[in-house]
């Protein structure tokens, strides 16, 4: 007899196959009509099978944020993997060399220590790797200026042993956003790509790759000419930052965290047991939507608030009659964030469990 | 040759031992003059060394939020366990009954389904437990209204095979607030406690075990007569929360991660290696602090917000000179969501690594 979703004790964070897999096939086309390369974020899930089914639809090879999460990755088949984080410190490029040995690697860097440390590291064990330097467009967390830094920072990596320069890595994490007010953000993306582009080629130093990031943003690439790759992570499950980004639909969430009502004794509220160790504490950024998640059966109640382990529903504006011991589907604020708190994962089709997957990249912070 | 903190990567989770140590024999002693029974929640640390250092620190037994943590617990030799939260639903019943028979169990409900729920389960299997019956005194979470519901279920659970009815529990988690307003909601803690035991007496219910939570409110638990066990967790470590409400000084603050500047390209700013998948998200909910947490070597520098593995240094207040490669330490704000977070802790004395311990209870959300 089949495991179902009601066999499973909560909370428990549960991925709707059919919808996870229409995502998977919406970016690969969207990426094939634009001529972009895909290179997915795998620091959503942090899943080597779902890494592999994100190149069998079409990926170029993938994304992490960590060492750790390369590491986990390599070691499950994957290939041609890009750290888009600085990798700094002895320990870190010392694992670094063992993978580039085995596997085509990238990094992203925005300081001439990074990339001292990473030359000395890899070209003393006989390793080399491809470089992406980082430039800030306006989102203001790694980066260098767009100007000489730049090309000085180019430059130096080219002239290091075991470094090739291919190419820049932008992040347009700006774009989480509102919808309404997206069209700004990308005439403004748009001038400092055309200035990055013109900036390299007048110092001789062409750009292969131009990279950029995120989901929320994915969509408007196709008005960026010049960017050729691309880095989404939260498309393959989305989540409500993303419905509010006007990136997808309710619809299109394929994830959310199946939940028990657990006491319903203060008027006008009910407690569900999952809070900020099960969803964390991301709050909303962008959208119409209220408070720390969507609860599926009941679009009226808000989820007011967490503790560590409750999550408070402010019932007011809610009709519903709730239960102890009842079940309810919340869709997310951040669902990189929630996946980030589990162990496994459990893939749905209709309500029967297919799949339970081991979030083997979860705590390799280092 | 001994391993250092040097030694380890980042971001890495680090406790000193000295200040843990203290911070345990300062609330111990606090229980011993008050006359209290000390059973710490060790969701803070999840770590079954620990709470065997709180048993013989002075501690009655230990509190859990999950039947998981609590059979984590168990296994590692741990008895006399609280699970200060309601447990429903069959699957969690039936691990309860397992647990019941092996070990002293205690645990807080505010509901008929859940009582029913436990007994049927418990009595199936020849198990009991102790219960306590959780009353809300103003934080609105869980707990039934102060009156003749309370009564009502408190003789529901008398009635019920397999439960003994043995008291109350109360979460004060409204004294997580600065300390120079805790005055008037002491006065109010007093006046709630005061009317259920009178309430209890009255229905020839009385109150064997009256169970107070949290970190903050454990100083002014000498004033709330009524209260003869307390729940603290966060005293074990402390944070940038428990600083401030007033109940511990920075110095009493034992853990913090140890961080790596990974970025200074962006004027004004640096980056270091910890973000919300290393801290939390978690706001500071009291104090004068500002931002995501303290930096211990630049008080004036504001941790002013995070992305996954970012942490984003604001440093226009500072006169610091960073470097990429650079480590720091920095007290989280909320210590419990921290820990959470990572798989291992490690214990230092002065800059010696003296012991590792493993986070066993974490991810434990069943």
């Amino acid at each position: 007899m089949a495991l179902t979703i009601h066999d499973l004790d909560t909370p428990a964070v549960v991925v709707d196959l059919d919808v996870m897999e229409a995502n998977l096939a919406r970016m690969a086309a969207f990426c094939r009509d634009h001529r972009l390369r895909l290179r997915p974020h795998t620091k959503t899930h942090k899943v080597p099978e779902l890494a592999h089914a994100q190149v069998r639809s079409g990926a170029c090879g993938i994304t992490v944020a960590k060492v750790g999460e390369a590491e986990v990755m390599a070691a499950a088949g994957l290939d041609n993997i890009l750290i888009a984080y600085p990798v700094v410190g002895a320990l870190k490029v010392e694992r670094l060399a063992r993978l580039a040995l085995r596997r085509a690697m990238t990094v992203a860097l925005d300081s001439r220590e990074a990339a001292a440390g990473i030359s000395a590291g890899l070209h003393s064990r006989g390793a080399s790797i491809d470089v992406l330097v980082e430039i800030n467009t306006g989102f203001g967390r790694c980066g260098v200026t767009i100007g000489p830094e730049a090309i000085e920072l180019a430059r130096y990596v080219a002239s290091l042993p075991s470094l090739k320069f291919r190419g820049v890595m932008v992040y347009p994490g700006n774009m989480l956003v509102d919808a309404g007010k997206i069209a700004p953000l990308v005439q403004n993306e748009r001038t400092r790509d055309a200035e990055i582009v013109e900036l390299f080629n007048r110092a001789g130093l062409p750009i292969e790759i131009f990279s950029a990031g995120s989901t929320p943003s994915a969509p408007i690439t196709g008005d960026l000419p010049a960017v050729n790759e691309i880095r989404p992570g939260t498309y393959i499950y989305n989540d409500m930052n993303t419905v509010g980004s006007g990136a997808c639909t309710l619809a299109d969430c394929a994830t959310t965290a199946l939940v028990t009502v657990v006491s319903t004794a203060v008027p006008g509220k009910a407690m569900m047991d999952g809070g900020s160790k099960t969803f964390s504490s991301d709050t909303l950024r962008t959208g119409k939507a209220a408070g720390y998640g969507y609860i599926v059966e009941d679009p009226d109640a808000v989820v007011s608030g967490f503790n560590e382990e409750h999550g408070h529903l402010d019932l007011r504006a809610s009709g519903r009659k709730y239960r102890v011991g009842e079940r309810l589907r919340v869709i997310p604020n951040h669902v990189c964030a929630m996946i980030n708190l589990h162990d496994q994962v459990y893939g749905v089709r209709g309500e029967t469990v297919e799949v339970v997957w081991n979030v083997a990249g979860r705590g390799k912070l280092q």
